[in-house]
């Protein structure tokens, strides 16, 4: 087991990235601040891994609601976390009662929003159950819910105490969604970390089969690299921004194509590479940094071309991301592979040009 | 006008209290990020003060946009809060517009708590109308909402970046309401400090007239208990709970008789003659100290007897209360006026019999 500490100010939390963790009540008990917990899970984590945590709790004397949300993002709304306050106010769940959040990074999002909101606050403890919610969701305090018209609108910043990544889940993980969470690690490379994006080069077949210490490898390095950025800086700024490489066009292609057509690490993918691609367009970056950037990608079988939805529809998307500023477009490029930054100065011709160019047509 | 500096850790923010604050937008100016505000009101506030307040802030360059919610703790429901949050996603509404709340407890609970997950966090500022808002939410920084299940179950701590506390729109306030503020700044007293109590016994009269100088130092004085309660201490905690006094038993009523029938400091008044009846009856507060408590609140035009629910009935109705702990019921009490204590040890006997005793039959 490996342990990625997260510091905030005077607060920090233990990430614990190993095998077999569920089985670990020694590991959750020191943050437990009152035997009961509501676990939240959902419809495809909870028959394969609901009962193996619950065993584990009950042994330790823990005792424990369960509620099931329906898998997906198309499930991310207030009617979601509105099921989660409702059992706990039912079951008459406590000021030191934890939440525990036992799914990928939807689930990680309702669960951590219910207990930002449930009484004004409860415990929180993060159980991420894919990759990308391993080592996206477990630095950072993102929680939050859907809107019609935009993604993640509604939510809060709201920190877990406790973070167990078990990389043994990992192997019922689908292909897809391995891939998927492949992403974000990349993008850690990309933003910050030159020598961890050729470390990626050379571990791809191995990290995208699954193999154990690769994906510890990758789980850890990304939770430091993120934890870094985010040490004192818990909201939105200058650096913090950097995480959002690919994210402004991700979640247009998120938006534009419906929720949960693409997974949020595809489109994260397809967002990068337009991202490279406009860097490269404005003189910014090398062709070379883009085909690696590209090629990468594509070995962990990732999409590099997004949907050809028009370049006026993308902007319309675009236009109403949280990360538009006095009604301006700020979105990060790229000055080479482990080096971002944030601008606000992006020609509108060359954002039509890489829109345009380059589309998947369905 | 008087200025009281509430301290939070790192954070702080002033409390301006005084005659005509609404036009002072020299006042508001420092505090926004950006000259756009989304203001949010409800539909007997809204015709008295809105207008005045957008022409305050529309001279200064500040735009704004309106929501006006429905009147009443009945609304204070998450369908009110949806509303504040699609309007202001509608009108594009960015990390740095900030939310203004222009009305009393329930506006303030409202906005606060959509100003809290509107993007995971904007500004917010409070521009409290009623004397209750004045004294009591423009310190603490609770904000939520009722669920069916009970009242406040659901919210955030989030902390104002400015409060403007108006003392001239209170003479608008129904006489009733201005009442009902009396009962928390009575408590005020009643909890830390006999010297303020036994101002308000020499001063009732004028502060019950609306009084401008005895509300200001009312307001004032308050606002000041309080901040020292909360100061280092924004979540519940031991001293914190000290400002309950009286609001157990007051939540039973207002959930018992449904909310809304009961003003919150109506509810309140006849919690905290609850609680200091049960004090005496624990051998803990004299005799002279209750009949204090219940003639001030007397001449206040405040209720003194609770509605006759039947003991089963309230303590159903405190079973899920917010304070309960490992199943035990806390309450505040009374040792003497001026000082109050939290304790999880009340003879059930004792409590069966006070409320039993002394209720009002409708």
């Amino acid at each position: 087991m490996q342990t990625v500490e997260v510091q905030l100010g005077a607060r920090g939390y233990p990430i614990h990235i190993g095998e077999g963790l569920l089985e670990r009540a020694d590991l959750i008990l020191p943050h437990l601040a009152q035997k009961r917990v509501a676990i939240v899970t959902n419809a495809v984590v909870g028959p394969l891994y609901l009962e193996r945590l619950r065993r584990t709790l009950s042994a330790a004397g823990v005792v424990s609601i369960a509620v099931t949300l329906a898998d997906g993002e198309a499930g991310k709304t207030w009617d979601g976390v509105a099921r989660i306050l409702d059992a706990m106010l039912e079951h008459r769940c406590e000021r030191k009662t934890t939440v525990v959040a036992l799914g990928g990074g939807v689930v990680g999002d309702m669960a951590g929003f219910a207990a930002a909101i449930y009484l004004r606050g409860v415990p929180f403890i993060q159980v991420p159950t894919t990759l990308l919610a391993q080592v996206d969701s477990s630095v950072g305090g993102k929680t939050g819910i859907n809107h019609p018209l935009g993604k993640n609108m509604i939510g809060a910043f709201y920190q877990p105490r406790l973070v167990l990544a078990d990389t043994g889940v990992l192997r019922t993980l689908p292909p897809r969604e391995l891939s998927a969470g492949i992403a974000e690690v990349v993008k850690h490379g990309l933003i910050l970390d030159a020598g961890f994006f050729a470390w990626l080069e050379s571990n791809m077949e191995r990290l995208s089969a699954g193999e154990r210490e690769a994906l510890t490898h990758a789980v850890r390095r990304s939770c430091e690299i993120k934890a870094e950025v985010v040490a004192g800086d818990e909201r939105e700024s200058a650096a913090r921004a950097l995480l959002n490489l690919g994210h402004t066009f991700g979640h247009a292609i998120e938006a534009g194509l419906s929720y949960g057509t693409w997974l949020h690490g595809e489109a994260v993918a397809a967002g990068m590479v337009l991202a490279a691609r406009l860097s490269q367009r404005m003189g910014l970056l090398r062709a070379e940094d883009v085909a690696r950037t590209v090629h990468l990608l594509e070995r962990a079988r990732l999409p590099v071309r997004h949907p050809a939805l028009g370049a006026e529809r993308y902007l319309e998307l675009m236009g109403l991301d949280k990360k538009v500023e006095g009604g301006r477009l700020r979105l990060i490029l790229l000055e080479r592979i482990g080096k971002a930054f944030v601008t606000a100065d992006v020609p509108a011709q060359a954002l039509r040009e890489v829109l345009e160019a380059d589309a998947a047509h369905a």
